[in-house]
């Protein structure tokens, strides 16, 4: 299956047979007081330097989310979306809890974007998903439900089941536009966390086939040396089915994970993409 | 199964419920000509910094070669495995092509050592078998025979039932005593080298349950930026089922690739080993 999404000027595909792709999640307030600020205020200049240092390391997509409390969302994402758009051409992932907001982004858009997120909810869906068939956009599709997160990988394929069911039966967006996103929890708060997601992951690629994407930065919340787990993270990943992360773009160790997985799983014949990513970096830091 | 190797006064068991071991891969002459030139002249003192090194970066055991050419193999090696059992209480793996070397490592050395190698050829066999037994060691046990390195993993399956067959049901050697090297080969001369031993490793994993090492740095032989495959081979090797590998033990990347795969695997409840480990790098760093 591919998912393929587009800017004004780039497509980028996301599948089992194609480079891992990833989502830079970097322009998001969550946990960021003077990014936050900065939004609350109307200045939206460390949306651009975000943006740009991502697109340097060699990020596929960017997630926008800019959900600052005691602000117009909307409003601030419409702006952040075509402003992004002004200084990048890659594909954007529209990110809000707020569905004016992402009805603000997708009208702002330019191109085919993917939509960060409906869950298993009635609700939810019921808001969103005409929205993005409206915008023929492609969306990231959580497996949880009204009760809550699914403990186990069982349950997941389940809530797995039931979104194939009403997104593609009932919502009529085509298969390869849903994105599942098979939840990573953060390992330090439950050591089968990580075991529960890869168990997901393969389920889901063995009977749905569908392309993934997850935060990876969830799986090492809390503890020292997250580079390190992320990166162990997202290679096990990639191996088990998952073919696209909304991840650390600015960490060199997290992005050559990736792009390790790729050569070691074939997908990077010859090591083209390898050798040539480490010359622009050699390039870089001589420069 | 458990694997159990010790010095004179250090255990160190390998198994799937264990840390993944870490066998340090230096004390070895292959391509490093001033050391190979100072075994010649009998000079073993780098032989004592490799191994020093190595154990302040977090080897659990460490491989000895003393495969200098025009050399007396035999001798050098008894001294090496003395001089590093001087030094560090790590168990040790005696790595030799000669039997000669490894009869004269295994009467240096004081514990229960780890023997590389032997393969399926039965005149090596023949010749390597009776000194594992006779001193109790464990032996790593190659998939290849007379024929060559078996191209598919179905077929280093039906080399390693034959290793069982003879170094279990012939040998008498205890099943746990044998640990398995699933062979990893070159992905810069085989887009499907790495598929292939993740395969066999699976395979031995499932059908046998038997420990498992390799040398893990062939993996990136002749491609840039090798620290990051490594980590990344290790990381997937290790959630496949390998227990072990003879590798980098002096770059932190490779060895913290390791743990972070125990800790997400759930082989580190709560952290504990990577947060005690991510406490001493900071310690060493401000020191």
């Amino acid at each position: 299956v591919h998912t393929t999404l587009r800017s004004s000027s780039r497509e980028v595909v996301i599948g089992s047979d194609q480079p891992f792709c990833i989502i830079g999640e970097r322009i998001n307030p969550t946990g960021r007081k003077t990014f936050a600020e900065q939004l609350r205020a109307g200045d939206l200049s460390q949306v651009v330097a975000d943006a740009e240092e991502q697109v340097a390391m060699g990020a596929h997509m960017l997630d926008v989310n800019m959900g600052v409390p005691l602000a117009d969302e909307a409003d601030l994402l419409a702006r952040a979306i075509r402003l992004v758009q002004e200084h990048t051409d890659l594909p954007i992932c529209i990110d809000s809890s707020v569905v004016e907001a992402l009805e603000a982004g997708l009208a702002a858009y330019d191109g085919k974007a993917l939509v960060n997120s409906v869950t298993c909810e009635e609700e939810r869906m019921e808001r969103v998903l005409p929205l993005v068939k409206e915008h023929g956009a492609a969306v990231i599709c959580l497996v949880n439900d009204e009760t809550g997160i699914p403990q186990t990988a069982a349950e997941r394929l389940e809530v797995c089941k039931r979104l194939v069911d009403a997104v593609h039966g009932r919502y009529e967006i085509p298969l390869e536009d849903m994105v599942i996103d098979p939840l990573a929890m953060t390992v330090g708060a439950d050591p089968h966390a990580v075991s529960i997601t890869l168990e997901t992951i393969s389920g889901i690629r063995a009977e749905f086939g569908l392309n993934m994407t997850l935060g990876a930065s969830n799986v090492s919340f809390g503890l020292p040396g997250r580079h390190a787990l992320n990166a162990a993270f997202l290679v096990v990943a990639s191996y088990v089915g998952l073919t696209s992360a909304i991840m650390d773009a600015r960490t060199a160790q997290t992005i050559e994970a990736c792009r390790a997985a790729d050569i070691l799983l074939g997908r990077d014949e010859w090591g083209t993409d390898w050798i040539a990513a480490h010359r622009q970096a050699q390039a870089a830091a001589t420069a």
